[in-house]
């Protein structure tokens, strides 16, 4: 673990102190203003030299890293550690408390940079999440996970849009219509992370036991929906007629039916006719962006398209399907992902909340909404259907971890102006403090059991001790 | 193959139909004038939309897999494909042929982006450059292979700073002195592609024979070798007074010397102590940037700290490296070094050339110099220690190949003002010329010297017939 902190420190602190040197390396852009990130890549700005760029992400990269190894010395999943790298890095708290340092590495024209990677980033990691979405995982309890999963989508999201009543005057961005904000904010609350989630079971060997095989294939089904329910928001905020929203729902449906109709079997034709271990990676590489690319076109977001592919990339157990799945998953979590964490933290402003004594109060009401919105919802759905009451409440907690996945919508409303920055910072702190809280509650609850079990125990004891 | 090509085709037409579309949405940047893309980074530029930037980066990172698919049917390595489809995509084909498609793909504000993913590219590349230099590969025959690996730089060498007489007039970039001029020219010539010619010989299966064995060791001598040179000529060109390249060359060995004392026993430990396994990749990643950029700083390239962190990477057989290197290497090959081959190939305008006739003259003296001094070179020093003819002309056309290195040596030359645009065509197309030539010319060798058995059998037959 020492060495471990020494080998990160060394690469975090010598740039730092090198970086006093790039200080009038690069004056100019250095010297000016400080700048307020935005997620508009539309301003003229200066461009940057490169070496200072390259700082910046590396950056961006190693505190990432510590962040995650961090969080997984401390028993959570490495990824809330990396989502805080970002915060940290962000006006929030180097901002804040080192300005300077904050202004030579974060010079706004390094915005679209980071920006552009971040995008990579969100396709490749949306790649990824399709891909583990698999068939076989519906079988078995497939009406309880299909029921389950469709309410832990549907409460969470009506408790959202009654929320978005409230917080649609102080919160909303100026121009955007109260259907757009509340359809939003519905699908926001209503995310669950399901990347995050496979991990959490994979850690706590939870994976390949019933409680695991229900709560991935609801989180599955309620992820599919979310990802529906923001397709539908996106389309209403950026269409301005209700005819353009038709044609990009239409433009969306054909688009799917020619990658399931013609994409998918020309894919498995040409893994079948053995596509070269070496132009497999360019093909999914290629594949990924360019359907990603033609869903940005159409007027949804560039992750649909990429999880689309994800999701209908032929799985007949191919030991090169599973060689590109572990080299992608490396280099985006080691590489790409990490400019996404930067470019959410560096938009996430905890000082504006400070302002206005109020506004925590709208957070821990959005906090305390969501949380009780995926519990609750869950619990609601499972117990009539006759799962136990402590394999719901697992199942509640563990749809509750929302992640990366709600950093994505997140950072998509945000762009396209749908919340303020204020709503955006409130929604990251709900989005990390209920991913962090998955771990302890489920060891509360463990511990809870096993004190019953015992007290149980105890009882049958006694009661078998009178009886004899 | 020919799903190979419609998969392909489709990767590459559908987004140059629908680049219609982003005339109108994008058409603020796209109906600028011509941009003549430079290295230089400090101008003040439009930032384009980031799907624009996607689509862009898409496109190149699908031709350039197209390129090399198909080379790779003909016999050739891919690597040649994928050079040459950063010069079909630039100024020299596509900008030609098609200007509205070069001006909606390429407008001069994607060139700094393609430099950072480019800046990556190299970094990475020169990594596992590094990676692949092995100390046993030294044993053996260390003294043949030294001193041929001193001869296939030294005479290039010599003959390159003789040609930077005759072209320092007609083709030096402006406030270039000739030292710093000749030095180049000379790096230039004599660098051979390291990891090209082992895939080469990979693949033909002469990785293991003697030949091969001296082959790579030769080119790995030749290789740090030319690297030292281009160090030098980039200190004189950066460092104003003889004080500054002093304190450059000191940094430089302080540096050195810091990576071989201390971090890589660190390494070695952290290593050794079960650095877990999704922790390697990230810092792997860490330290090859850190240190990347501490040679940026310093004053000498990027690649040389890259490079250097791949050579002192602890190898004691472990699995763990192996599966590092074959991830980077997939990812680098088939997501970073794409860019870096537009970013050359934006740089290669062959029109330039075509404007005078006396260029391509240039351009065929520069090339015959280059081959000459290569095969000549091995050659000479090889003979008079024994190698047998057949196997010291093998060498020489094996250390011929110039490959990606070249480029890479070439756009430091270009990002430096130390070489024209026109010189840096030219050398880009030696580069490319001397690399396609390896494979054919190392055929022709085998047909000859099969020749020259069947006739030194028939004769030999002839004589026992004549004798019996």
């Amino acid at each position: 673990m020492r060495h471990f902190v020494i080998a990160y420190g060394l690469a975090v602190v010598l740039p730092a102190v090198l970086a006093l040197l790039m200080l009038g390396f690069d004056a100019g852009t250095a010297t000016g203003p400080v700048p307020t990130p935005s997620v508009g890549v539309g301003r003229q700005q200066q461009v940057p030299a490169t070496p200072l760029l390259l700082f910046s992400i590396t950056v961006v990269v190693a505190l990432a890293h510590l962040g995650g190894a961090v969080l997984r010395r401390l028993g959570q999943p490495r990824v809330i550690g990396e989502m805080a790298a970002g915060i940290v890095l962000g006006p929030s708290l180097l901002g804040a408390v080192w300005p300077e340092a904050y202004r030579v590495l974060f010079p706004g024209a390094v915005m679209p940079y980071l920006n552009l990677l971040a995008q990579f980033g969100l396709a490749f990691f949306m790649f990824l999440v399709g891909l583990e979405l698999r068939g076989d995982l519906l079988r078995g309890r497939g009406r309880i996970a299909l029921l389950c999963g469709q309410a832990s989508v549907a409460i969470p999201f009506a408790l959202g849009v009654a929320l978005a009543l409230l917080i649609y005057a102080p919160l909303a961005a100026a121009p955007v219509g109260f259907p757009v904000f509340a359809l939003f904010v519905g699908a926001a609350l209503s995310v669950t992370a399901f990347p995050v989630l496979a991990r959490i079971l994979l850690e706590r060997g939870l994976f390949h036991t019933p409680t695991g095989a229900l709560t991935i294939t609801c989180a599955a089904i309620a992820d599919v929906t979310a990802w529906l329910l923001l397709a539908v928001a996106i389309t209403m905020a950026r269409g301005s007629s209700p005819a353009e929203a038709l044609r990009t729902l239409g433009l969306t449906a054909a688009f799917a039916a020619v990658m399931v109709g013609v994409v998918r079997p020309l894919l498995a034709r040409l893994l079948r006719r053995g596509l070269s271990q070496e132009a497999t990676l360019p093909v999914v590489i290629v594949g990924l962006l360019v359907s990603g690319l033609l869903t940005e076109l159409i007027g949804i977001h560039l992750i649909f398209g990429a999880f689309l592919f994800g999701v209908l990339f032929p799985r007949d157990g191919d030991v090169r399907l599973r060689r590109v799945r572990e080299r992608t998953q490396d280099f985006t979590t080691s590489f790409l992902l990490p400019p996404f964490f930067a470019f959410v933290g560096l938009n996430t402003q905890i000082g504006l909340l400070g302002q206005e004594a109020t506004r925590w109060g709208w957070c821990l009401l959005i906090l305390a909404v969501a949380v009780a919105g995926k519990i609750g919802g869950v619990a609601a759905a499972a117990t009539p259907l006759g799962v136990p009451w402590r394999e719901s409440a697992r199942l509640g907690v563990l749809m509750n971890c929302r992640g990366v996945t709600e950093l994505v919508i997140l950072s998509i409303g945000l762009g396209l102006g749908i919340i303020t920055q204020a709503l955006f910072t409130m929604l990251v702190i709900v989005a990390l403090v209920s991913t962090a809280a998955t771990a302890p509650l489920l060891e509360s609850l463990d511990r809870r059991d096993a004190r019953r079990d015992r007290k149980a125990g105890e009882t049958a004891e006694a009661r078998v001790r009178r009886s004899a």
